[in-house]
């Protein structure tokens, strides 16, 4: 199993990549750019701004916030936890984890410091895309209830090949690498709530890159990684992650956020975004979803931004008043306060429907005119490129002006045809 | 029980630790600074000394073998992982692990950096030693055979509540470092066999480092980190493990090797010299040991040296014909092959007694005079401090030399009156 993966990392080529493929991974990186920048402000950014002990480390990867460049794996370090800080970048369903936060950091980290041209940035990125989605489907769900965080177990994995790939590893040194992550991965999900939350990302980005150099200096490992991994970390050993892989990408149905608060709230704003009602019109909002969100993402009067962030109502609230719920800024403790909102907030039902899919919700409004209007959105139903396009770009806007997300735009869109590492580096800095 | 553990850390002090507790520490840093020193040359020395992408970093602290000075989290990862290249540092039973090659390696890189007092070192050292040891010992034999390294995931709690012990954590700040520990923490026995081996240690110290150093610098984390990672890990929770926390020092009794090879030889080999019988004298050598070990150290014919490090046969072969099993030259493919060893070798016989504890072996000469003998040689009874000190001091000097190991010496009997960090610099480097 673990060959099938070293092969598949020693061989993906951008040729053999479907175009809706390589526009999503761009897609990605422009919406890491973003939660990534605008992310640099959080207060986690600062412990690793100001690392105690490393003020002496000089490098040439860029760090989102930070006026010096670093080695790569302290980069790799900093900007997986800063571009994790806001939780608001991509996820993927297959494994419950957020790809881009550990991948991009340690690839783009490692290309700087080699100067890898922006088509090697860009396979490379893929590959940890790639084996870390699969990776984490086959370690399964048993892996993720006994409390690792997905993200970063699975991500190291991905993130270690990627490296590997990008150093030019052979067989031998992409399989050190792959062991070498397997006695480094680690990632708690009892850090949720905490600052620990961005920093697993961060510590799986590190972890990669930490694994990718030491195998390609010579570093050997236990030949078995994956194997040794699931033994001791609950893993399931799904053979149906292994499918297809190399032919057809699982990178592809990755999900944006669109809305700056918890992923469960989703489905439920994106269908009554899709209502069309207004706050002068409803009279009562229905939402219906899976029972596992009610525990996560239920939360009945918030009083401040962050819980915002977890009530379907409050999130509602917002959206039907025409506030922007791709703004972090929406979800402000002053904003649960203000008296219209709060009528609105009171006016939303909540309930639970466990013939829903955890990814879908149904949202019923009934309007003071008696029209009453009901959307389903499921969050796995496939968008066109072109509205994915459309709402990355604008939500890249949301977040850095629309100077600064065209300028990064401009710069992803030429990576396939070789940019160097020095404009990598302007990705993280303008 | 997190709270214990805290506690104790911030309480600790040098008058508060008996005459012999303190006299193993500095033994234990002695045997370590030897081992450390002789494994610079080791092969896993050169991924580390070499590690791509790091050549720019400077920093205070010494690293085994290379004359840069490194950043904290780098110098204890290079530390760690050479000083467990040679498997010859101390071991502690009670959690079986070896606390050295994690805890002097963060300690001393993070003393170092902040230019802490010789007393200030070793009262970190102490506090990790007990931490990881009795820490590991909560998690019990199940987190062990789940495949977990207890060197490098105790380790790194104690690495981590030594280095938060250094820069002067409050409260809070403990509690945070133990819970960046708790998700940072990783290492696989699977590795055993490889130079993902030593690397556990070494990423034990880097990742105590790393933690210490966040969460000082403001980063927050799961408030139940200990609790947590027993959880998601298959820890036992003893709660013996807390008994008598800061006024008995399990510390005192972890246990030297003498014997540069692996440790279910060492009983057989210390019966074996207490026999006091020659090459000449015998006839035939009957060694039995606990059934456990004959699966990991009962090679009959080995040919090479690293081999006869796991051969019960050869190792007494070696001690029996004078050679010096201390001597890690002693253990070379050219001594497996020589036809006098040979002989020897196949006069001893392994057999397995279940009636013996795994750590005691018992065994029995039979000379050509008809003379018999026997001696049962257990390595947890207790030594006392003056024969401790010379064994681990003669250690020193087959491995550095007789100057080199006296002057090391000279400077650790010196540290508790206050050592500056530069001094301690020297540990590491002549």
């Amino acid at each position: 199993m673990q060959k099938r993966f070293v092969d598949f990392a020693l061989g993906l080529t951008w040729e053999k990549v479907t175009p809706d493929m390589r526009a999503v991974l761009k897609l990605s990186l422009l919406d890491w750019c973003a939660v990534g920048r605008a992310g640099a402000g959080e207060a986690v950014a600062g412990p690793l701004h100001k690392m105690p002990g490393a003020e002496e480390n000089r490098g040439k990867a860029a760090v989102f916030g930070l006026s010096r460049l670093l080695p790569p794996r302290e980069a790799a370090l900093a900007n997986g936890t800063i571009s994790h800080a806001l939780d608001y970048d991509d996820t993927h369903f297959l494994h419950i984890g957020h790809p881009a936060v550990v991948i991009f950091p340690a690839v783009l980290a490692v290309a700087q410091h080699v100067g890898a041209s922006g088509r090697a940035f860009l396979e490379a990125a893929l590959t940890g895309y790639e084996v870390s989605i699969r990776f984490g489907h086959w370690l399964g769900r048993s892996h993720y209830e006994a409390g690792f965080h997905m993200t970063a177990t699975a991500g190291c994995f991905g993130a270690a090949m990627a490296v590997g790939r990008l150093l030019g590893a052979d067989h031998a040194q992409m399989q050190a690498a792959v062991g070498l992550a397997a006695t480094r991965a680690s990632g708690l999900k009892a850090q949720f709530g905490s600052m620990g939350k961005p920093y697993n990302a961060g510590l799986a980005a590190a972890n990669g890159v930490e694994a990718g150099l030491l195998a390609v200096a010579g570093m050997t490992s236990d030949a078995q990684g994956m194997e040794s991994f699931a033994a001791s970390h609950c893993g399931e050993r799904n053979a149906a992650a292994v499918a297809g892989l190399g032919e057809q990408y699982v990178s592809e149905t990755v999900s944006h956020k669109f809305h700056a608060c918890c992923h469960g709230t989703h489905a439920a704003l994106e269908a009554l975004a899709k209502l069309d009602v207004s706050a002068q019109e409803v009279e009562m909002v229905h939402i219906s979803v899976h029972p596992r969100w009610l525990k996560v993402c239920n939360l009945a009067e918030p009083s401040t931004g962050l819980e915002a962030k977890f009530s379907y109502r409050m999130c509602a609230a917002f959206l039907l008043a025409g506030l922007d719920t791709g703004r972090p800024e929406t979800f402000s403790d002053s904003n649960c306060r203000r008296e219209d909102l709060c009528v609105l907030r009171d006016q939303v039902v909540v309930a639970k429907d466990d013939t829903l899919p955890d990814t879908a919700a149904r949202v019923r409004a009934v309007c003071h005119n008696g029209m009453v209007r009901q959307v389903v959105f499921d969050l796995e139903q496939p968008t066109p490129i072109a509205e994915r396009t459309k709402r990355v770009k604008s939500k890249a806007v949301t977040l850095l002006g629309k100077r600064s997300a065209q300028a990064i735009w401009r710069k992803i869109d030429s990576l396939p045809t070789g940019l160097a590492a020095d404009n990598l580096m302007q990705l993280i800095r303008d």
